[in-house]
């Protein structure tokens, strides 16, 4: 959508609105548009809730972030986006609640990538050069387009990003610290080029697989911990691991997602959500539960 | 609390509410008082969302179950008891969730009891007398007073039946199979001579953990399924049953709960909650979790 026509297009649905006396308004935002959050703040001061499974408004500046909640607090107004991270999940909304309560959060990890928990249980599990396993990956859909938005790390970083910030940690994503996973050769050019030289890449994971204790698996994992209380005191770190295979992180199959949560009352046992963590349908029915959550308070 | 003080209690709180025009009231209720739920339907038509711990008003005759959510629709009213399973554990919400945006619930299962499944744990790790296992469980506070009460599956029973009225299942107490863990001779007669006899277990639990499959442990699971979208078509059952030790539920660890939710868009894979589903500390804090939850809505 070219800006006039986004510009135009929310510009009209709010004046529709007014004109019309509507209210319990929710305005919904399903892309993945860098562009279209511009447009939340003009929502929520004419009298918009907001639901989204767009990531974008939650991991650019922090001072846009601050920004919009100011605004919707101001306006009593909501911002639900649950599909942010683990998708149908119940994951922020628990985070969240936990902070809240004065539950102290100490430390969050898990899987938080559909593909690549994909990827790396079948790559574990099986004896086959890691270029076949993300060639079938890609060739189920499990994949965005360029799987090297995957591969790079970025979208965990970013779902990382979110929970840290959901902890009041004012964090940007710079701050994430992500093993990458393609190397510099093949970090520019083309998707189909990239595809075609998926077997450079072989070498390195077989590497990465042999290396393990006995009994251990390799994960793809985002980690927030350190000092969680000050505003710049926890660490992000998205990267490659080895976990012993009987953990519940390395008991994680399929494309499944899992996500611990330690807190200082919970002590060594975290609690623990997983499940299909990606996937439209899933992705859908997560943001139907916004809707009908801000549908109850009225 | 006498009956006389309980009904001048909230009587008296109702008219100082009236009196002095407060709003946004709620009532928590965490005793565990058959009787205190009487006075509900007065709370919500005086002006008062409920918040309890208490499970009684949900596993009361399916009457007082329907004609308090009739009561609270009619006052705007709501009820919140995320505690009354798995504690601070975010599972009743997510299971309401699930089944008001359409998702079908194949079948709940899992360990709903932090006192059952660190006898269970311990009994299938150690090689101790059972006996021994629920001795400590009984010094460590882990249990009821008379720790029949977790033994006879009524609380596991009681639990499974609230999961299945939130999918709108109209069960009643006496639809769950329920296996008794105390034999007819030990099931009369006071705590002390109960526990006096606790050797007299012995003989049967070890049979039982003798007989499994290699690799194998016990567990004390409550299970619903069967035809979930009749009313009448859920089958609820309470059983101590051998699982492989790599399942999920073969890895619950100390007094953890877990909760598995098979769904038909999630297949195979059940979206899993895991973690500490019992104690004051946390149920406390989940309970704060409730009323944050209404405060919001404000």
């Amino acid at each position: 959508m070219a800006e006039t026509a986004e510009n135009g297009g929310v510009a009209e649905v709010i004046a529709f609105a007014k004109a019309n006396h509507l209210a319990n308004l929710i305005a919904i935002d399903n892309t993945a548009s860098a562009h279209f959050i511009e447009k939340y703040t003009a929502l929520v001061e004419n009298g918009f809730d907001l639901v989204s499974s767009n990531k974008v408004a939650n991991t650019v500046d922090f001072e846009f972030y601050t920004q919009l909640r100011k605004t919707l607090a101001e306006n009593q107004k909501r911002y639900l986006y649950e599909t942010n991270v683990g998708a149908g999940l119940p994951l922020i909304d628990t985070i969240r609640l936990l902070h809240l309560s004065g539950e102290n959060i100490t430390r969050i990890k898990g899987v938080f990538s559909g593909s690549l928990s994909y990827l790396f249980n079948a790559f574990s599990e099986e004896n086959r050069p890691f270029s076949e396993v993300l060639l079938e990956a890609i060739d189920r859909g499990y994949t965005e387009p360029d799987p090297r938005e995957d591969l790079s790390g970025n979208d965990v970083g970013r779902k990382l990003l979110i929970l840290a910030r959901e902890l009041d940690l004012h964090n940007e994503f710079n701050d994430v610290q992500i093993e990458n996973l393609i190397p510099e050769k093949l970090a520019s050019g083309d998707v189909d080029n990239f595809i075609n030289r998926l077997g450079e890449l072989d070498t390195t994971f077989e590497k990465f697989k042999k290396e393990q204790d006995e009994n251990h698996v390799l994960r793809y994992v985002g980690e927030l911990y350190g000092d969680l209380t000050h505003e710049k005191g926890g660490k992000l770190e998205v990267k490659l691991v080895s976990v012993p295979k009987n953990s519940a992180l390395g008991q994680v199959k399929g494309s499944d997602s899992i996500f611990e949560i330690y807190t200082e009352s919970y002590g060594e046992n975290p609690l623990v959500i997983q499940g299909a963590g990606a996937g439209a349908a899933v992705t859908a029915r997560g943001v139907f539960g916004d809707i009908l959550r801000l549908a109850e308070r009225e």
